[in-house]
């Protein structure tokens, strides 16, 4: 061993002994005849004291920053203490040295603010990852991962490894192939996840299965996808929804006490599909704050429930004005009118409010306006729209919204899914500029009741929303079962029966990121075949695809389901970034490349030749 | 939950209970108006008793094998009860039951002695894997892989994940590449190892790192090879050969303690390279059993130490009579003459020697011919080359050999290489044939001291013996540098000075089975340069693959090394198989397919010209 302690481990209790430290420079300070060092690794810095003649070798050797030192010493006790350093009560007075490994000057430096660039940081991601700031990235990653296998083991799971050279089944996103040298013509595909392998460990008897494993798919990569990630991915048998909710809240509250010390003691908040797309148009909402969104008027088509209830439920009168027409035509030619009250805002000047319109109007958003309502702190108000409403209608619909003196209603109008989708934006965009999302507040929540299908306009069927293995709720199986898939009608689709199934399908929400999704899957043969006919699939496509699946469900086939949570995406929110990159050791770029090893390259006529497969790509 | 308690889990003290049991129908034997139902999960084997009117509703249900069985009812003590079952003592008084989901008859029966051949279970691998015998196998699988994780975890190491799209370095094995749509033209390959990423973790600082991690190989496939398997990889930084010994001994002996209860308390013993060939022309020599080699001729080229020694010490004048010759033309012509002492197989017949005989001139053993002396328990000697050797020859070839009166000495003569393998052979036969090769006793051994090259006659070059990234012993890096690698004279290869480097290379030996291999690494950018050169890389190649890692050598490389095991081995070692397959859930036959789900396939064309590749193999 080329040390006796590690850089972040000598104490005043240590002084007297002769230790041994091997460790990266991190800075040198010549004070006259004597040089202090600071040797740093990754369990922290320590402070040599080279003096004397030791001193003038240390010299000799011009060492720079990021050389590799072993020095040998005896710990003493230091005249001006460090407290912000866990070593800061003592340095160490040296005796001999050796220089390791010289270093060439880093392309940035190695600390917690460095000046590389995304870039130059990707290229010497081994540099990058000296950081401070990544390594406690990676050390969360470890922990977490660390709590997860522990609560999973605790509770009776076993780790199965799944293959990783699979079959390729286009459904859903594109998958990653590999040719096979041994059956030319033919390729492997690489798992968008274990889903069918872990439906088989349940008809084998494992009724409880997790894995912590890489996933692949074949995307265009948006801003923070990787082309490789990993799951924390879980089944169970013999098990209800519930059963499942209750396992994983569980499971979520013990990483956080094990790896953040927060101890999160309430029930985690649960809402529906709909619901939460009625009060925040999303379906992953952040509820770090309230801010639900008053629907002043909807489609009776979506949300029926809710908005029969909404229209019941209202004693001011105001919704039934906006469906009868408010004179106001931008709201009365909407499909959709709905409002937030951001809270405080009520002073916003012009220009900010300007400002708020442009940033509702950026194609992201794609609104035309943006409406508002002043709730004066002295009980007035003042709107973009005071010419149609009076300033009573102004008061109901500021209340309706649930605004007080102080706030600011902002309405959005126009078609329903848009609208809903950028007053979502919006009311993140005011949590932000309100600080209301705070980065070490973690909020949980269940989101329940998906729906079963989507319907594609593109090929006139249906599209499983979740994945094909899904089950319907137990009381609508038969729906399924008894009705024929196909859609005779394509504007009337919203009538089919298929249309209104929910399945029983779950998604894990913290602090509005999708941090886990899972259903309850399907385990009759005679219905997965109905669910594969209804995503458009021949009998014997869907055999030669999935006849494995349906060939296990024959043999005793138990009920199960289960859960996957995206572990990169958890780990970066529990470590309070908005990037998953930061989280993972060696990522990939927007273009799928890793530019430190340049990958992907190009490989030899050999290799091709030896798969039978000739690339069409133009040469480069 | 579909169950209160699982099939493995009620006791005498649980008599009076409401329980709710479901599992799989493993027996019903009906006696007169009861029927008795053994019901079956992975926990264990409950009997429900199915009395009056539920049994006559049992028998409506015509329940068959695997049918899945949701029972209620009340546990009670049975009357004659089975010891041999961890619930026998007590049964369910079935009060309701509900059938989950009905079983086909399956295939092969679902019992430890299966009548499915290979084919059929592979390819109802989902039933196979309900089989105790399976079962158990993956249990204990995951039980190495949690001590192993726990017992590193314990010494400080980070499991840290790699990126499974890399770059294809076509250095030993071939690898399976992955084309990239993103970058047309372009191929990603899997990883044979995280080898250069582990080693750049190194450089980064995280000084202790592990990795429980899927490998890729596209090897034509031995009997008990698998084109992905599993790896515990590790890595460490500022450490020598001793420490990474001592670390991974420690991990060993936890696991054999924590898995089987085995507390190994001596120091795992050692050897070199050039020992263990000597002893057991093997360099993962089983060493349950001792059966040394005799080498009474042996080239004076190849382990010079050991023989000049050998020579040196007999006193017996034994080995001088064979390098001055015989008598005997098959020994005096042959360039290797070695022997072992079988033990107690004097009383071998005319019949079971010819068998022996035809079996060392198998193919795959290769030798012309087994000459043998028999110690006969009288202290004479009979020998199949009496004509050549007068009894007192006999006699001291036999005691040098190690044998005692009642032994066979084993004779084989050829050239060196294929007769040493031979010998190898002939001895774990014999250990086989004599029981000497327990399944219940494990042996450990690390052998050390490996050459660094190997010599390619086709290319005339160096080739890494364990990979290019091993450090030569420290004492022999200037041999390295101060050396052309070119060799000027093929036939002259032995006196390059490359060719008596040793390599601080290490493997770990399990009941004479590779199952770990480790290295020191070059952690100096000129020696890894001149490893390159070896290999016949030019610079320019050299820096076209392995640029990123020549690059991190530049920033302040720490000394490091590390280790692989081969996990499926290990586990399947432990578990007393020689078939690793029956350790992975999923595994592929010889032709790398997975009959199960019936990969590789063919894929769309479509994805195909997405990916702008075209297969070229002959359309089926």
């Amino acid at each position: 061993m080329y040390r006796t302690h590690t850089c972040g481990e000598l104490r005043q209790s240590d002084v007297g002994k002769k230790v041994t430290l091997a460790g990266w420079v991190q800075t040198t300070r010549e004070f006259g005849p004597i040089t202090f060092l600071d040797l740093r690794d990754r369990y922290g810095i320590t402070q040599l004291n080279f003096g004397g003649a030791i001193n003038a070798r240390l010299k000799d050797e011009h060492l720079g920053r990021e050389f590799v030192l072993q020095a040998q010493g005896t710990v003493i006790e230091r005249s001006n203490k460090n407290p912000g350093l866990s070593t800061g009560e003592i340095e160490i007075s040296i005796e001999d040295f050796k220089v390791l490994n010289k270093s060439a000057v880093p392309p940035f430096t190695i600390q917690d603010d460095t000046d590389g660039g995304d870039d130059l940081r990707m290229k010497y991601r081994y540099l990058d990852l000296r950081r401070n700031a990544v390594r406690k990235n990676l050390e969360l990653r470890y922990a977490v991962g660390r709590a997860a296998r522990n609560y999973l083991h605790g509770q009776g799971f076993m780790d199965i490894e799944t293959p990783f050279l699979i079959k390729s089944t286009p459904e859903g996103a594109r998958d990653f192939v590999v040719p096979s040298r041994m059956n030319p013509g033919e390729f492997y595909a690489l798992p968008q996840s274990p889903q069918t392998f872990k439906q088989l460990l349940m008809v084998s008897g494992y009724d409880r299965y997790y894995q912590i494993v890489k996933c692949f798919r074949d995307e265009d990569l948006r801003a923070d996808r990787q082309p490789e990630f990993t799951q924390i991915d879980c089944e169970m048998a013999f098990v209800e929804q519930e059963d499942i909710l209750h396992m994983f809240e569980g499971m979520i509250k013990h990483i956080f006490r094990e790896v953040k010390g927060i101890e999160i003691t309430e029930k985690v908040e649960r809402t529906t599909f709909d619901q939460a797309m009625w009060h925040y148009g999303n379906d992953k909402p952040d509820i770090r704050f309230a801010l639900p969104i008053a629907n002043l008027k909807t489609p009776a088509s979506v949300y029926p429930i809710q908005r029969a209830k909404a229209l019941k439920d209202d004693t001011s009168g105001i919704l039934n004005a906006f469906q009868t027409g408010t004179g106001f035509p931008v709201f009365d030619d909407a499909e959709t009118v709905v409002a937030i009250a951001a809270p405080g805002l009520s002073e916003y000047t012009r220009k900010q409010l300007d400002e708020l319109t442009e940033w509702v109007k950026r194609p992201q958003i794609g609104m035309k306006g943006l409406a508002y309502i002043k709730c004066n702190a002295d009980g007035t108000y003042k709107s973009s729209f005071d010419k149609f409403f009076p300033e009573t209608e102004l008061k109901k619909l500021a209340e309706y919204a649930g605004a007080k003196p102080g706030d600011l209603v902002l309405v959005l109008a126009g078609p329903e899914e848009r609208t809903r989708k950028a007053m979502s934006e919006l009311r993140l965009e005011v949590g932000n500029r309100q600080g209301l999302r705070k980065k070490d507040e973690f909020k949980l929540l269940w989101v329940l009741d998906f729906p079963l299908f989507e319907y594609s306009e593109e090929d006139n069927r249906w599209v499983a929303r979740h994945h094909p293995f899904t089950a319907p709720k137990p009381e609508q199986i038969s729906v399924m079962i008894d009705n024929d898939p196909t859609i005779p009608d394509p504007t009337a689709y919203l009538q089919h029966p298929y249309a209104s199934v929910k399945a029983n399908a779950y998604d894990m929400v913290l602090n509005g990121n999708e941090i886990g999704g899972g259903s309850i899957r399907i385990f009759q043969r005679e219905l997965q075949e109905k669910m594969f006919a209804a995503l458009g699939m021949s009998p014997e496509e869907a055999l030669h695809k999935f006849g494995f699946l349906l060939g296990a469900f024959e043999y005793g086939a138990p009920p199960h389901g289960g859960i996957a949570f995206g572990f990169d995406r958890l780990c970066s929110i529990m470590g309070g970034s908005e990037s998953i990159r930061d989280f993972i050791a060696f990522p990939k770029n927007n273009s799928g490349r890793d530019v430190m090893i340049d990958a992907p390259g190009t490989i030899d006529l050999k290799q091709l030749d030896e798969l039978q497969i000739a690339t069409k790509a133009p040469v480069k």
